[in-house]
């Protein structure tokens, strides 16, 4: 991957340069035979944890890297490049400290540095089996026992499943709607949480999924992340910067694929001249080469919005529309480019495809990007 | 699938009525085992040479059924819709017979009714590993020794490799270039002959596929097929029928695919409505009804120019584009339907989307296919 | 255009000839002066109706050419592709005379053949202002007074407006809602029908639209088509025919583009050799000409299932979704083609381009196509 | 335009400012009259270089405004948002300043206040009536004669001709290829340069292009810029400005008719609603939002590129692919969005339609910028 990049600081070319090694040395020559195996690469998390970055837009003084947005995307990127589903667990337990980053008491910020440093790894458990895009009509519910919520229910896709050590868990403390919403950081090892078995998915294996059964598990009281009834802000906050890291995935995902059939097309040859050369493939190419640097510009646009203070929501929703979507055509087309080797194993291109579609549906369908844009539009 | 056809004779209704239930009985309830075991269903397709629909398109007086390309391809619509694997061994066992049955001399005509009714499985073995869309370039080699061939050279990408009883080899007899192609049919237990191991493939796993070494194999030299010299001629008249089955596999894999996502959205209710009456859905779902509608409308009027004895060659490469094009479109996009449910086992819309990315890429890339169109336009 | 037809009848070759022929002889020389001064070339579709082509649909028993919807769109298609305002106004003239020929009394049909002669134009108000795609909601009223409607309101996009015999007004005799309408038809000459200002229009500028105001004009009850309440039902039926008529015209307008297009390509060099010879230009082309085909099959086939007289409603709106985007996609690349001799007036692409966006617009934009699909897949 | 915006300097804020009222005061209420008239606004332009907006990304030591790219591009974006003839006029007369300002010699760089204040307006004659996107096959002579250069030949696609007060004109001055070009500065008043009639273009009336012939001009020999035979090199580092020009109109103009179209969509009720609260209507909306954003982030992280002296060619080519297509596609689909309003002049959105397609064309058509991107990829 040589893309022009221009950082905001010494410190940012040696991160992304430390990034890119790290995915040349420890994720390109693992990422095939954990998802054969659909394993999860839970000792190479460790090594990113302590190479410092799996808390890298968290400020230095809780044990994170303090980098703006802009620059921990561009190092999702890198890892993207290489292994999607370890991008994506960067970017799921990046997510997983949010609350308690940005909303936690003194109590829980405790535990920052432990989380930040990939000792802890996070998940999120926010949606549950029926209830897809609609997120205030969860519900699992928590009630208050003494100094314990005692928490009952089903959430649904939930990556780490399994591996992590805490869970965010988004329950009903109160009523129905948002409102009635609260955050709660639970130890995985509570009794009464049960992950069940990991779904069979089209791709990503080595970070698996599954649901999560809360079965009157006790969570301590002074486990609640902010106020009761402020779950749903937190959530739909988180889910902003969620959003940019899915677009940054899918970038470095289309990025990879990209690379990889550029390769291809400039070796392999046809009619005695690479194919690279015929235009009928090498406008196919140009054509991807422009979305996926379109889709870097936008999310990175997005991600300065964010770095700024300024209001960012709606672009990062534009931003994982179209980074996600511009994901599933690259790696589309990168198969097409290898023709029938494009659809055996032997080459990384299908992989990238069955990745690809994931990233169109998580933190919210793009459909439901739509509709947040939509509703965006013309208003002040 | 409800789709209104008009067939040209009553029997021909009675046919579709046939392939529908024998889909419905003896597709459906197989097809996720034995895609699970990547396991090829002999007894699948012999069930279906029994009940006639291994040689549609041939003579009666040869064993075949005496149907028009519109007819049979609906038929293989049908079977596609529920298993594309079984509908795409119908369509290569079907083009396998095709040498014989247009330039095969009295002798190896005898062959054909076991051939057409499916005790004979057949398979085509025309690419290579370094051949690509260069047919041409073939290398092959079939020495003439006595009074056999003795053929030496690898072909890749066989369909029905391991399971196939008869192989039409095209392959060297004279000089470079088309002219010095022949085509020999061997059977598949000549010494000499050696499948290899198959090809680990994204999808269609039930219909293995993988190359295959000659090694010195001796083919009587009266299963030449035609003269010394025709092979190339053979092949490609071949591939225009190809390409007609497989756009007719394309339009019903995308059936399949949109009336699954259409049940499912029918059903799935979210913010208290059926998804489907959300028009974000909706007018998604109406796209890809329409492109469904445009792919078979085009597939069959290439194939009435076909059944009219008129030049079908330009329509049928069209066909094959569009319908495969729709075809990856509109998985891809039945999986956003169903959302995180869409991306796992559990449905059959993953598989979809996975199979549907093969058919932009045999008989001819749809990048082979654009070429053929662009090079005829203008032409009288 | 040379397009590869299969007829049902010896006849409906020689129809297609015959529409040809007067498509070179009198619309080609003559579309771009008539557009170029917006006028309505009256005579051409008066020589049209002397030829049999304005009533090609209807009965031979009212003056009409008893042809098969299959046959009458392919005329249509053959106009379309040398003069779309000529295929439009045919289209519409056809559309207008539905009304009586479907449910118009003995007294009304009398004036049937002179209508399908050309020699009375027709026109049809079903539009207003406030209305787009709400047709149901329309404030036009009629009040019976003694042997006459009085009508009173205003009707929009109005094609032959200034130019028609005959206008087809549908308006309100009844209560709000779909039952509250009927369809009266009223000589152009009534007292208070007011033709307005043309509108200055895109393209199609040949075929002046315009608002007509009704300010109390008296239409002789016997003029009523059908009963009292029948008008939303006529025409919705009038619509799915008129669908279709759009649908042809488009597909004719893309061949048209796309004919000019490739002998553009095939005659212009660059860099040596004819720019068609790049795969680069060569496979756009290749796809102009595909989605042409698609949009021709998908169309004929809906007018088959009319013809049939199967259900072809959502068929009809395929076609002219389908179509109609294609026809936008087709011409604004024609367009592309040309490059800077695209974009003047000496070539007729231009001008191709600003009239495809018309037909996503008429007989019901696109996005109204979409909702009725939409709300017709998963219905039985 | 409520555009989010993060600018490198406070002097930017206030430029943008100062752009988007003179946008507003000055471009908005006169646009459709000089469209409709087909006149060139010289006064605007004139307007605006005394404002200092004619010189923008030049030295202020020479006159100019000193802004980055970044900044200069984001001005443009606002111009052509409200009237996108001027806009391009002043990308084309910064970009007819770039030859001297880059190569001139004193003498010449004399002549740059005026020049970039807009006294002069400039012009630039690259492409040639058969040469198309073969620039290195033009065939106009410059001979040398005494103390000048006699220039014969004809030029085509010439923006301001006719109002331009000084010509780039690139010239054949030594053998054929690339190597025997050379620039020269002609005054308009010369002598035998004599500006042919106006083209008929489809859009973008307001700003003339013509022919130009060159009939034996006598050009003096110090009015050559740079040496002998860099012409060529002159001409194409001048392109990748121009590019990146022609991204941010396209930008500009693909929001403006966005910006319309929500306004329209909120105001416009059907069935009782807001047509932009339909689904339907709103996804549209959200993905023409989604493409503009993409476009503007991709042109400016371009530009960041040219402002930090990094390579950007390729960068240039993808933006100006990228913005151009967005704005072709959005622009179409802002007619759409206001039904058949859209297609009359009623509105601007038909003619931000027939505008978007000339920047599909100019500054090297869409299919020269793939062949560019397609060359560059894999290369180091």
């Amino acid at each position: 991957m040589t893309v022009a990049r221009i950082l905001p600081t010494p410190e940012a070319y040696e991160l992304l340069d430390l990034a890119t090694e790290l995915a040349d040395r420890e994720l390109a020559p693992q990422v095939e035979s954990f998802e054969a195996r659909a394993e999860f690469p839970r000792d190479v998390l460790r090594t990113l944890g302590r190479a410092g970055l799996l808390g890298l837009p968290y400020p230095e003084e809780v044990g994170g890297g303090a980098q703006p947005y802009e620059v921990y995307l561009q190092v999702l990127e890198v890892l993207a490049s290489r292994w999607l589903a370890v991008a994506e667990a960067v970017s799921v337990h990046t997510l997983a400290c949010y609350p308690v980053a940005a909303y936690g008491g003194e109590q829980l910020r405790k535990l920052l540095p432990d989380m930040l440093g990939g000792e802890l790894l996070g998940a999120y458990c926010l949606s549950e089996p029926q209830g897809g895009s609609d997120a205030a009509a969860l519900t699992t519910k928590a009630v208050r026992d003494d100094d314990a919520y005692v928490v009952t229910g089903t959430k649904a896709w939930i990556t780490h499943a399994h591996h992590a050590d805490f869970y965010n868990i988004f329950c009903r403390t109160g009523g129905p709607g948002p409102a009635g919403i609260s955050c709660l950081l639970a130890d995985a090892g509570t009794a009464g949480i049960v992950p069940q078995a990991p779904e069979k998915t089209m791709g990503l294996r080595s970070s698996p999924i599954a649901q999560i059964a809360f079965d009157g598990a006790r969570v301590p009281a002074d486990r609640l992340v902010g106020e009761e009834g402020t779950g749903f802000k937190i959530a739909m906050s988180a889910l902003d910067s969620g959003r940019l890291g899915i677009a940054a995935c899918a970038v470095g995902l289309a990025q990879g694929a990209l690379d990889y059939a550029v390769a291809y097309a400039r070796e392999r040859e046809q009619f005695g001249r690479p194919i690279a050369e015929f235009q009928g493939l090498g406008f196919l190419l140009a054509d991807m080469a422009t979305a996926v640097s379109a889709a870097r510009a936008l999310t990175l646009a997005a991600a300065r919005l964010r770095d700024a203070g300024r209001p960012y929501s709606i672009e990062a929703a534009k931003a994982k529309l179209f980074a996600t979507d511009t994901a599933m055509r690259v790696t589309t087309d990168a198969v097409q480019v290898l023709g029938g080797y494009g659809y055996v194993a032997d080459h990384p291109v299908e992989r990238y495809m069955r990745e690809a579609k994931v990233l169109q549906i998580v933190e919210g369908t793009n459909q439901i990007q739509r509709l947040v844009i939509s509703r965006s539009l013309g208003r002040p």
